[in-house]
């Protein structure tokens, strides 16, 4: 089951993909459905079919959410980067993204003025279903209601600019997101799901989510202990080593560049890398 | 004028409180006023009235605001803290909170497991009124729309435990966030408005607003090249010295104790602070 967002002429649900991709079924709109997503979810999908052409996809996100991201979770990418020398901490380094820079399947993303090109994290993101506060690894764990397939498009100037990295990482449709899979399609991370990433066909990124270092229920239990997480909140698990900007010489992706993010059991995300234009001239974000 | 969020038994709505505080009289819902604050600032409200017994204060805030954060824009706060031996970036830190985290005058602020206490920082928000690409200083600060006391309440532990600061920053109802007043009535921050930050009654912070490094203006338009700002969006300036971990011997906020942030021409805004049990026994965050 793939869930979707989408801006229909009865305003934005959340809601299934059919198989061959021709039309969405509603659920309810995004905060209903984000209010008791599992008995959703369990139900199927109950609303009005919209035919793909009506609808605009859009991320099945709450605007109010919070997307948590994991910054180093696989050793090989720990080692490729700037904080190779320095011990791995306790507990996972997590950043912030705010929803308004996430996109969908096909987006155009912009390169910001002033970055050379951008930078590309194929990944997976955990949606949370159920409140937290205090939990433990299990109780965080069962929490989760799905993955998706994710792309942590990262202006690499910006965030080295200084000791912070939100910069980099909130650009304007910066943040592809797959379709959301049910966890019980998916199973357990730790199994080990394949992740690929692809610049114009070409492989740069391949590893398996058998490699993090902080396991999701490690990490949601992390986070609860700080603030309350709610449903529909996200956490982008990290990516593994292939980025650009480690390479020699660097390699960021340009205009007219098509990447790709391909996670087993979960899809594949296509985005097209565009020039600032497309922000100076866009209507909106 | 003071802008505040109420939830009203008609929904949220952004609205006015009258000089007594007694009451407070509906401009729009929240998205209607931030689709055109200035004109609805200029027209003045024009819906229901409501007793302030009847409703709840809430920040006048959308939920898919960005709250962005100086990290260190006083000197002589840069000089207290940890960062007080590495040379000064070029341009703002900024980090990330989620408008979840942000409460009201009067708030109840929970201190997290494992944290010691809390710790206090009288800063003034500056409101996005227009959105903003690539846009100049002088564009960015015509941009604001208002301003507003806020305490940028903090989880020392947490925001040290590795390189980005976001887990400490992001608390329960750790962001309490005074009514906005309008721009025109408030003058250029340069001009130097008051800072004072009480605990207990007793001073712990005092500055001006003149001592800010970057200017509301220039951050503004600094964002604006990484990604779009839009109307609701805020940027929280900084803190300046005086706060209590770096102190001898450190002082944190225990359960019990009252904060009060002061800012000339902005007000007063009180905060309670909890224990962990207001997270664990609260219904929502």
């Amino acid at each position: 089951m793939r869930v979707v967002g989408a801006k229909t002429p009865d305003g934005v649900v959340v809601g299934v993909l059919s198989e061959d991709g021709s039309e969405v079924t509603a659920f309810a709109c995004t905060s209903q459905f984000w209010a008791s997503p599992d008995e959703f979810l369990a139900a199927g999908p109950t609303g009005t079919t919209y035919p793909l052409a009506e609808v605009t996809l859009v991320p099945p996100v709450l605007g109010s959410a919070r997307v948590l991201c994991v910054g180093l979770n696989y050793l090989d990418h720990v080692k490729e980067g700037s904080f190779k020398d320095e011990s791995l901490p306790e507990v996972p380094t997590l950043f912030a993204r705010w929803p308004q820079s996430l996109s969908s399947d096909g987006a155009e993303v912009p390169i910001p003025s002033g970055e050379d090109g951008l930078d590309w994290e194929g990944e997976v993101v955990a949606w949370v279903g159920s409140r937290l506060v205090d939990a433990t690894p299990e109780e965080a764990l069962a929490a989760v209601v799905g993955y998706s397939t994710f792309n942590d498009i990262t202006s690499r100037r910006a965030q080295k600019q200084t000791s912070q990295w939100i910069m980099g990482k909130n650009g304007d449709r910066s943040g592809p997101l797959g379709p959301m899979v049910p966890a019980a399609e998916v199973g357990d991370l730790r199994d080990g799901l394949t992740v690929e990433t692809r610049v114009n066909g070409t492989v740069v990124q391949r590893s398996s989510t058998a490699q993090m270092i902080y396991g999701v229920g490690e990490t949601l239990a992390h986070i609860s202990r700080s603030f309350t997480l709610n449903p529909g909140d996200l956490l982008a698990t990290g990516t593994p080593s292939g980025v650009g900007y480690s390479r020699t010489p660097p390699w960021l992706l340009q205009p007219g560049d098509v990447v790709e993010v391909e996670v087993e059991r979960l899809g594949i995300l296509t985005s097209h890398i565009v020039d600032n234009s497309h922000r100076l001239n866009a209507t909106s974000a």
